[in-house]
């Protein structure tokens, strides 16, 4: 299974973000990318950089406002008088179809969910080269190999058509799925993060060729809270193509795999010809926001059952952070998958 | 003109707000109503303590889940390890059809739109009792006053039906014109604060049995941003119902008076019975927003030109923050409105 990761990716730092409406350290660090790596190195996987597609199969999935937004926003937020380093957030519009600002603060407003998703001089080209990652794996099972693996970071799945959230800015796995569905397969998402797939769910939420599954803690008291809820199934064409299955929090490796087993029933009804994996490592028992109990062997597990669905596989790095058993996770999970699928 | 004020109004001590990501000392001061009750006393009008109207009339215009958040988070927050000493929120859905959520970060995110609305302990008490003001100006109106002035503190014309919104939780403008249509009549609101009243708007936005219009600072480019804009023109019933007269930053009092003179053309088309004046007096050449630059007599010009539109009237205090001149302002309206209304 070969690895895509490119060192443009760690170049994003993000300082802050308020938790409970209080300053704390930022999560989502670059030195993730060295503990994930050295799991990838460890098993003795090739690593390669991923080849530039160009902004093509970002723009299948993310507006071009918000596009424009993501590479311009730094530097005009630098010309603020009093403005914060990063750009951060501080009104937020009810809905999509209000008025759209010329201004920096209203756009930052409008296309940030969340303060945990700032934005620096470096955000754009990590993001970039994240995406390119997924795309660059996407092509490789594509073109026959059962299986690839892109070292994203930053992360994606918090990531709308239009909104960045949640550590994300451009959706890895929307856009690794929609490079299938170009390609003319039929993928399933699988989102296997503690946190729900909001942005996955809300890119595909009215389309019947993705489907979208997401296994998670309940977000009836959890981030993202406003989605991931079991009764969110799609609308329009899309009614039905969404499946959320939500866990209580503090659930250990039975009970996620209980749930993973309901959401490959479903996938199997879909009937996909590849499996798009959102490969989040934070339902571990140790993991700094401690939501899940899943245990290091418990990953082996889930790897282990995703192979026996017997798809070509993309698995898109999503969430994770900072302990000592963050690249035994992703070790175990991978080998799990390895052993069975290979 | 009798004042109404009830000295709950001051409790409310809000400590800080994002501008731009950074934090900023909170500009919706208690000492607010000092300068204002103090312009009141030196024109001799009589200030009363509202009645206490009950729930029902805020109800009729803001939503259960809205009131019981704000009557709840509080509380609730305190048992938040770690959290913020305000209720601040740090996460927003993208459109109010998302899944509601219980937790309170979640809540918070949901009800408030922009970091320029903390609550604390005594947010609610004062909010209800601004509310109060509002109610009983509109029942001394509607039993036969020529004009009667809320003096409203906290603001309320940023605050939708379940949105609190730059300093504003319950929209007492909206409450005093749906007092109105309660007993019977046909309100016009007029709000000439330096921001769009995009809260008041929003309220009614469906609606033709009340008029809104609103002469504000441009939001292309302003506080709220993703309302105000000319193009907003009310939806469904109320299209058409809802008039928006956004002016270039830095406008004087002829440029004022030219959108005033506009507005209330429409507002003659409309026949209303009563009037709603939304007062913010941060139009002002030396508010700390420095946003417009209308003068001292210009406040005078302006009260003279509503009284011509000979409809009762009731003045509502939105905007207008600590300067030496705030008082004279208020003063200088008020005056202009009595001179020719009285």
């Amino acid at each position: 299974m070969k690895t895509f990761f490119d060192d443009r990716q760690r170049a994003h730092d993000p300082k802050h973000f308020l938790s409970s409406g209080a300053p704390q350290p930022n999560p989502e660090q670059p030195a993730r990318v060295d503990a994930l790596r050295s799991a990838v190195e460890r098993l003795g996987l090739p690593i390669a950089a991923p080849d530039d597609h160009g902004i093509g199969p970002i723009a299948a999935v993310h507006t071009p406002e918000y596009l424009a937004f993501l590479q311009t926003i730094y530097a005009r937020w630098q010309r603020i008088e009093g403005g914060s380093a990063e750009v951060i957030p501080n009104i937020h519009p009810d809905r999509r179809d209000a008025s759209y600002p010329k201004s920096a603060v209203g756009q930052a407003g409008w296309h940030q969910a969340d303060t945990a998703c700032p934005i620096s001089a470096e955000t754009w080209d990590s993001a970039y080269w994240s995406a390119q990652s997924a795309v660059s794996a996407s092509q490789l099972v594509i073109s026959g190999q059962r299986c690839a693996y892109a070292l994203c970071r930053p992360p994606g799945h918090h990531a709308f058509a239009d909104l960045a959230g949640g550590f994300c800015f451009l959706n890895n796995t929307a856009i690794a799925a929609q490079v299938c569905v170009t390609a003319g397969l039929r993928p399933a998402i699988l989102d296997v993060d503690l946190h729900h797939g909001n942005g996955t769910q809300g890119i595909f939420y009215g389309r019947s060729d993705v489907l979208t599954v997401s296994v998670h803690a309940d977000p009836v008291r959890y981030y993202p809270f406003f989605w991931g809820h079991a009764h969110e199934r799609g609308e329009g064409a899309g009614l039905g193509y969404n499946l959320n299955l939500p866990i209580a929090r503090g659930t250990a490796d039975d009970g996620f795999l209980a749930a993973l087993e309901e959401g490959i029933a479903r996938i199997r009804a879909f009937g996909p010809d590849v499996l798009i994996v959102a490969l989040g490592l934070d339902p571990f028992e140790g993991d700094p926001f401690g939501g899940l109990a899943v245990t290091t062997s418990g990953f082996a597990r889930i790897g282990e059952r995703l192979a026996k669905v017997r798809l070509p596989a993309v698995i898109v790095q999503e969430g994770g952070y900072l302990c000592p058993e963050l690249g035994d996770n992703l070790a175990s999970f991978l080998s799990g998958l390895e052993a069975t699928h290979g």
